[in-house]
């Protein structure tokens, strides 16, 4: 592309770098931005830089939080002998959505994935494990995606807490609510008879 | 949705403003670039803060310029006297990688839309108007949206200059290269067959 202006071109590199964002969705950014008052784009840079430089994270459970311990971990509604591994700040607030969960999270910040360079030294592995050892945690529930990185980094914390006498639970994976059976693919219908739950279970509300 | 922190909170408020962007995607974005370098943050507003302060647009065309005068208006290999009316810089640059145009422009900043709140004292028709009294345009050639917005622009704009000898043309509209006739709608169909042009002409390379 050939832009008018080194400014146009600066932005429009520097917005494009973002994940999703092509260098036509990236003008098209710009472009409204010129067309708005100024502080409009001064907020957004502001916003910006602020929550890069100032954002932190709870000691306990890595969650993205403005305090040095995040409100979940310091709510003493919360069983914290319930812990759920999640990938990142998301899935806490997915769940936290369902209204489902009174447990705290242990949010790993990624999962492990040789193929984008990941290990679990990259990961808040140890911590968990250091906060399972101290005896703290009776339940681990594991919420990471259903993909081979997920149930690879499943197996390695297992694995790293097979002396310990933990109970270890994965999330349900199986059909989703107000999904039809023809169109549901073969592995997760299989999955969904394995574990097949009574019937009364079934009548909970969610 | 409850973030777990105000700054959180605040920059996906701000990204989400951006057109076609909402709070998921914004959140995305945001963490994405909490896992990379500071700089990358940085950069980014630096780049949009200096695109929106120091940007500057041509007193010719009103394309957006890092000079006084565009390249393309100061350019001597440019026909003056063939002047391509468009929408905005993006328009521009579209022709402008086509390599077939010869003339200058002139950018209206926007097309005539009551619908938004957009009237003729809103565009850069003056200037336009002005130019073509100043009697330095042979030809207009409109390359504004085919839409009802873009026709009430070209009418506005013909009406404004009819007491002037000026040519006026439109770019054609018609079946894209490439398009199959059944899958074409009927209107475009149409206009093709009724502005058709001698076989000589299709002939000529793009």
């Amino acid at each position: 592309m050939n832009y008018s202006s080194k400014l146009i071109e600066e932005a429009v590199n520097e917005v494009s770098k973002l994940p999703g964002i092509g260098s036509k969705t990236a003008l098209r950014l710009v472009l409204h931005m010129l067309k708005q008052p100024n502080e409009y784009t001064h907020n957004l840079a502001e916003a910006l830089k602020n929550v890069r430089d100032n954002v932190s994270f709870c000691n306990s459970c890595h969650n993205i939080s403005d305090s040095e311990i995040c409100e979940i971990c310091s709510s003493h509604k919360r069983d914290k002998t319930v812990v759920c591994v999640v990938e990142d700040t998301r899935d806490v607030m997915a769940i936290e959505n369902t209204s489902q969960f009174t447990g705290t999270y242990h949010v790993l910040g990624g999962i492990i994935s040789p193929m984008d360079g990941v290990g679990p030294q990259d990961l808040k592995i140890d911590s968990l494990v250091q906060k399972c050892q101290a005896g703290e945690i009776h339940e681990l529930v594991f919420a990471l995606p259903s993909t081979m990185e997920g149930d690879t980094t499943n197996f390695y914390i297992s694995k790293r807490l097979q002396e310990l006498n933990i109970k270890l639970s994965v999330i349900a994976r199986g059909i989703a609510v107000g999904d039809e059976l023809e169109y549901a693919d073969e592995i997760t219908l299989g999955r969904s008879i394995i574990n097949r739950v009574p019937y009364e279970n079934s009548l909970k509300q969610a």
